[in-house]
């Protein structure tokens, strides 16, 4: 019989956001890795490619020019998940098997930059204000129509990810439920505020500043950690540091800092194998419903797959699958080594 | 404005096993796919291979040998996510935000066969059968130990689930606690069970059959389905269809009909694409935590990533994780062509 030791032992962490657990096995990153390797493509991007349906002035699958745009560029999805079509739907209640309904939605696709060749990490800090401004826009756009109660923003990034084009993109998917992960993060968020009349992310980025192992980057604004239930390797979250609710709700200063800890966070993971490191991010904010959600707290989560470098990942699979995520190096020790990473990109020293 | 075609328009359905939606884009799976390509092997294995931690007579990291097996062999996990050993742990009551406590538990490795080169479809129903008492096996002994609650079993099949070794082989993880996916299904089967003193799933493979398109293989003791509400292209559950709640109460037919049914359905599987599909699979069960549990009804739950070919699967990323799980196919559709998929193995034909 020991006492219990954290960095040491198995054990399990809560995720008061969507309640529940994950498994963390401190001991095991030590394992042998005998399965799959992952392709990294090493060749260099030119800054501008013919065959490429995302660069300016290129044609996309459905025929249509893509103008000779200069920062960032937003179209509908050629091949959208959902349609703006409106359905005649009744509801059959006896239906307990069988429950469906449809959804209506709206797909986009956000070119980050006309440079096919550029990342997040490697656009200067005025290119990631753009992009954030187009967040804003879009945000506000997509979520003034009335049927769309959500707009989700996000990034998959690199082909590890599911991700079909290096040119810089992210999309906007906004439609009229709230998807399963946000509607639990709301309740969480509903029941603390209810009790507490302040937002569970104020209080908890709180918690962190003061314990201070789990930080990554820290500016006046906002705070980039690895969230103490994260279940990827390498996930972060950045959170404001004041209970801002939504992107349209930032203040110029906090605009310009959110640019800078996306630039500063994106370029540490960059260093951390030395190659352009994959993952989704994505924004959770107040539905646009149309009501108030003091609630909410603006996040942006990064799952990033990778575990040991730039070829082997965190599987997610069978034990995952069926129980619950697991992970094999504690977030303490994660956010250890992307402390220590450099704030300047390995691509520009070998320039 | 048009009616609901459930066959056509987006929609979301309803998982009462978990309490989840999944976005479905039946029209979706025509976008060109432009992505990542997975490697296949088609590398014709040895029926044994002497660099194999898992082949009868090897030497494993650990140092140990593997006996001359002749079946089925089971070993302690060399890398285990958990551990045996007693932790003593006083709860802080007073942390909302970091809630941890240890977990104890064991894991273990069953190789199916000691042949090197054989799947679950290329071995015989005795062999077959011999894992399913191995898994009994297993089941209670791993069950009867005083802190085990919960026995999961499961396989990783193919280097694209991350499986680190070709050699046909699962694993259990038992432990002190109910994993999350477990929790889930827990509280919905109980609550249906409740209020119509009947199994879940009784009633939904009822319904099941009374429809009939999303069923794939029928014996008098088990149905393979594509559930209403699965997430993965080729998603399917395998059903008993007594309410009986865990291998060690199948009756001696019930064991030879489900060994039949997992040829049969990993078959179809590999017919599909014309390779060793991969998927993760696992069974849910009655937890082992001494309660009678009547709300339990077995299921074996099988996730297979391919989409479109061997090489092209479905990525679960950037709106799945941050939003809910989409899929491109409708389950009927998925059924409809399982369905027509023989059940001989396309590798003893060329033979
Ligand atoms: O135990 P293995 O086969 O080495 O590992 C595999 O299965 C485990 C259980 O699903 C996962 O945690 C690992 O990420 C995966 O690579
Ligand atoms: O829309 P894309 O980039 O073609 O597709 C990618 O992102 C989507 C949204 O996360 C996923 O549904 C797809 O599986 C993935 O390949």
């Amino acid at each position: 019989m020991k006492n219990f030791d954290i960095n040491e032992d198995p054990h399990r962490r809560f995720n008061p956001l969507i309640n529940e657990w994950v498994l963390v096995s401190p001991h095991r990153a030590k394992r042998p890795w005998q399965g799959q390797n992952e392709t990294i493509s090493t060749e260099e991007l030119p800054k501008y490619d013919p065959t490429c349906y995302l660069c300016p002035g290129n044609v996309r699958a459905n025929g249509m020019h893509n103008p000779a745009y200069e920062s960032s560029f937003v179209f509908e999805n050629d091949f959208a998940a959902m349609k703006q079509d409106e359905i005649i739907f009744e509801e059959d209640i006896k239906h307990t098997f069988f429950k469906a309904k449809p959804e209506q939605g709206i797909s986009r696709v956000v070119c980050f930059s006309p440079r096919h060749d550029l990342t997040l990490p490697e656009m200067d800090l005025e290119g990631i204000e753009t992009i954030i401004k187009t967040w804003q826009r879009e945000y506000t756009d997509l979520g003034n129509i009335k049927y769309i109660n959500h707009v989700q923003i996000f990034e998959n990034k690199g082909s590890v990810m599911g991700c079909s084009n290096p040119h810089p993109h992210g999309q906007i998917w906004a439609q009229s439920s709230l998807p399963t992960q946000v509607e639990k993060t709301q309740n969480s968020l509903k029941a603390y505020y209810d009790r507490n009349k302040k937002t569970l992310l104020e209080d908890y980025v709180q918690a962190e500043l003061r314990v201070g192992d789990r930080i990554v980057i820290e500016n006046d604004h906002f705070v980039a950690l690895v969230p103490f239930w994260a279940i990827w390797p390498y996930e972060t979250m950045i959170v404001s540091k004041r209970a801002v609710n939504k992107i349209t709700n930032f203040t110029a200063e906090e605009s310009t800092a959110f640019a800078k800890i996306l630039k500063q966070l994106t370029t540490k993971y960059d260093n951390l194998f030395n190659t352009s490191f994959p993952y989704s991010s994505g924004i959770h904010q107040s539905p646009t419903d149309g009501l108030e959600h003091p609630e909410w707290h603006f996040h942006m989560h990064f799952y990033p797959p990778l575990l040991r470098s730039a070829t082997v990942k965190k599987f997610m699979v069978g034990y995952e699958m069926l129980g619950e995520s697991q992970r094999d190096i504690t977030p303490e020790k994660s956010a250890e080594i992307l402390r220590q990473q450099s704030e300047v990109h390995y691509k520009s020293l070998v320039k």
